[in-house]
């Protein structure tokens, strides 16, 4: 793949109507080149996830509909596509893959070829220049996103062997879910070689210099609607950046909302808007850090569309966001009260929002006494009829995702490019390879044991 | 609405990434501000669309996917909600006139404000600076958005007064469907005010000025499914490239893919990829003439999404366009032939492209007693899942839309935007007024009689 020409950038300085934003740096006093590169990826976030949360978001009392922080960062977007051998339609590890190495693979991949051999990853390239690298997601830290950006392995199924290999990764900052993968003696391995090892979130806030490993959740972190006002996506971005710009040399981070991915496999849309939100606001606190850092490029995208999520379904032209908005916990934990409470109704009349009908109360009740996964569909479905949300299939789409972009570089990613193009431009930004330094030797970061 | 601050080209020139395209001029031979604007819109034509037809024209035998127009022109993306009385989702009339004034109105309405005024539209400020104005559509061309160009009305139902109105527009050039709308004596009216009328589409090839009205269908043209060959949109629009470059004041013309849209509704995916295609011709013409017309901007969009139309779905990762590329007629037409044919199995079989089971030619025999509408349902169906695509609904749905833009002032286009920012910025391009001549006196191209 030819990158993407920029002719039409040849034309931007000719036209009074390009103004320049009062938080951006005057040419002379902003660096051609990043020092820190900073990619988020919201898994699953196609075009109509951020339209949607901006709806989601809008207030209603004004005429106009106020902007959202990836309105403000669009810059273009993005093909996600596997290689040939799996279609159109790409899971998560091949476009992992895609964005952390520049090459296609098959679905399942994490950065290995068709052949199964390892492919060179930014983190890896980052280490050899000196940069420290680090990752920070809301799944647990060995699923496909960040595996592909910290090893390699042939399948994103092999969850113990990723975990295990994270030893040999050198990434000053690894934090997320996923304790149950790290046994003891993993942990202390990780200790002996000089991390600080974290399983409670209040610890996150102690740290201050790498190397950490946290993970914070047996599996995955909770659901923000259910805790809304955790941040921990954002808390996890804030620290990662304090420890990893301790670095002179610069950083690569990876930061994921990796469950805006799950909230669209499961179909929920308050969940969904719900890690849209924290992932919003994880991007709101990097475009703060870019402002402040102008040595630093910030560049978002998803791997791919999750679900057919659709604003509007069967014919009518509405989407309802209060519906949504009232809704006060995940449908998957309403559901889950809901069964462990002889007195369900009221409860679950407030946290959804609205009143039961004698009808309703009859199919909730229903689906109630055939468990908790069937009461939680009845649920979303009702939300999803109330709110006019479509959704087409349970897995991936192949449509195109928005590229949002900020700092030295930022100009690259404007109009269409492919998820490889992402990644190769990234590489391209990279300082030279020191020539002494070999890809494992840790950079020389203070919290270096 | 403020215009999106392009802040990040003034850093545009400052990187080695940028390189100029062979067809674009050196910045000293290219104007800052158009002379002639030409908007192009794809009706419904969401970013499923564009991926889906990327896939669908992709070449199998190369493991590259070949770029589109589409991809080679992206620069942003735009919001499409109509005024707040209307939610979050718009229908074709306050799009068209969203993007024909710069002012959101509800749905239905025909560039008039929340009060039924008259919105001024860019189709007038052309015409009081002496530019010349058309428009080129494959529907009627007194539907939703060709009417939100060329007239004002407080309901897109009212076809009759709308195309009534369309003698005191001075449009140079109306093409496309819609004979049906016009009397012999509104006809004479267009001839005796020095238009060229057409009904066949033979003669527009012998138009050598303006102005025109040509009718070439009695409402909408055909499904180009039907006539791949025909290039009926192409042809129009090169016409009326050729017809309205005459004025050496400039024009601004209008260009619409209308029945993407009415596929969309239909949920008819091979309908779908047929008009997508000859608007991608369409839009490769409109390039072409850009390229050797370097005053001229133009700038594609669509008015909305439609049919929810996604790549995948099922929870399977895949979609098939080869399923798609081999039906040979749109399945309205497949299924009124089955339906006047006794001997429907096999040339049915070999419309759609493989082999009828007899679980399916049962399952089609039953369509087929119930008439054409169900019958054509069953096949779209089945193409549906033998493609694996999916659908939410038979109208419209919320997300963005792209942006594509290329010629003097495109990079105006870059990022997120509002609808109305798009026709604010086609305004602002504009030459300033002419003081004395009024809306009505039509520009002084040669054609006019
Ligand atoms: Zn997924
Ligand atoms: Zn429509």
């Amino acid at each position: 793949m030819k990158f993407k020409q920029l002719s039409v950038l040849a034309l931007a300085l000719l036209l009074p109507f390009a103004t320049m934003a009062e938080d951006m740096l005057a040419p002379s006093q902003t660096p051609s080149r990043p020092k820190n590169m900073i990619i988020m990826i919201g898994d699953g976030m196609g075009p109509s996830y951020t339209t949607a949360y901006r709806y989601f978001k809008d207030n209603p009392d004004t005429e106009e509909v106020e902007q959202t922080v990836f309105d403000r960062l669009l810059v273009g977007m993005a093909s996600t596509y596997p290689a040939r051998v799996s279609g159109y339609v790409t899971d998560s590890a091949a476009a992992a893959t895609a964005l952390a190495t520049g090459s296609k693979s098959y679905n399942g991949a994490i950065s290995v070829d068709l052949q199964k051999q390892p492919l060179e990853t930014i983190m890896e390239k980052a280490k050899k220049r000196g940069l420290s690298t680090g990752v920070a997601v809301t799944c647990q830290v060995n699923h496909a996103t960040p595996a592909a950006f910290l090893t390699h392995n042939e399948s994103r199924k092999n969850y113990d062997e990723i975990a295990s290999s994270y030893i040999n990764t050198d990434a000053d900052v690894i934090l997320g879910g996923g304790q149950k993968y790290f046994t003891p003696a993993m942990l202390d391995a990780f200790k002996t070689k000089g991390y600080q090892v974290l399983n409670d979130f209040n610890q996150l806030a102690t740290v201050t210099q790498p190397k950490v490993l946290g993970l914070f959740a047996d599996v995955q972190l909770p659901w923000v609607v259910d805790e809304p006002d955790a941040h921990r996506l954002t808390a996890m971005t804030n620290k990662a950046l304090e420890l990893m710009s301790q670095n002179t040399q610069g950083f690569v981070l990876m930061i994921e909302g990796s469950q805006i991915d799950w909230a669209g496999h499961d179909n929920d849309i308050v969940a969904a808007m719900g890690e849209m939100d924290e992932f919003a606001h994880a991007v709101e606190a990097v475009e703060q850090f870019v402002r402040n850092h102008p040595d630093t490029l910030m560049v978002v995208t998803a791997d791919h569309n999750t679900g057919g999520l659709s604003i509007g379904r069967d014919g009518k032209y509405a989407w309802d966001p209060e519906v949504i908005q009232a809704v006060k916990a995940s449908p998957e934990t309403l559901a889950a009260t809901a069964i462990a409470n002889d007195n369900w109704q009221q409860p679950l009349a407030d946290g959804l929002g609205f009143a039961l009908t004698d009808d309703l109360q009859a199919r909730f009740d229903h689906a109630r006494m055939q468990g908790k996964d069937v009461l939680a569909q009845a649920l979303k479905h009702e939300i999803d009829l109330r709110s006019n949300t479509g959704w087409t299939t349970g897995g991936h789409t192949g449509v195109d995702v928005q590229v949002f972009a900020s700092g030295p570089g930022a100009e690259l990613f404007i109009g269409n490019q492919d998820n490889t193009d992402i990644a190769n431009k990234l590489a391209s930004l990279l300082p030279k390879p020191k020539k002494s330094t070999a890809a494992t030797v840790p950079a020389a970061t203070p919290g270096n044991g």
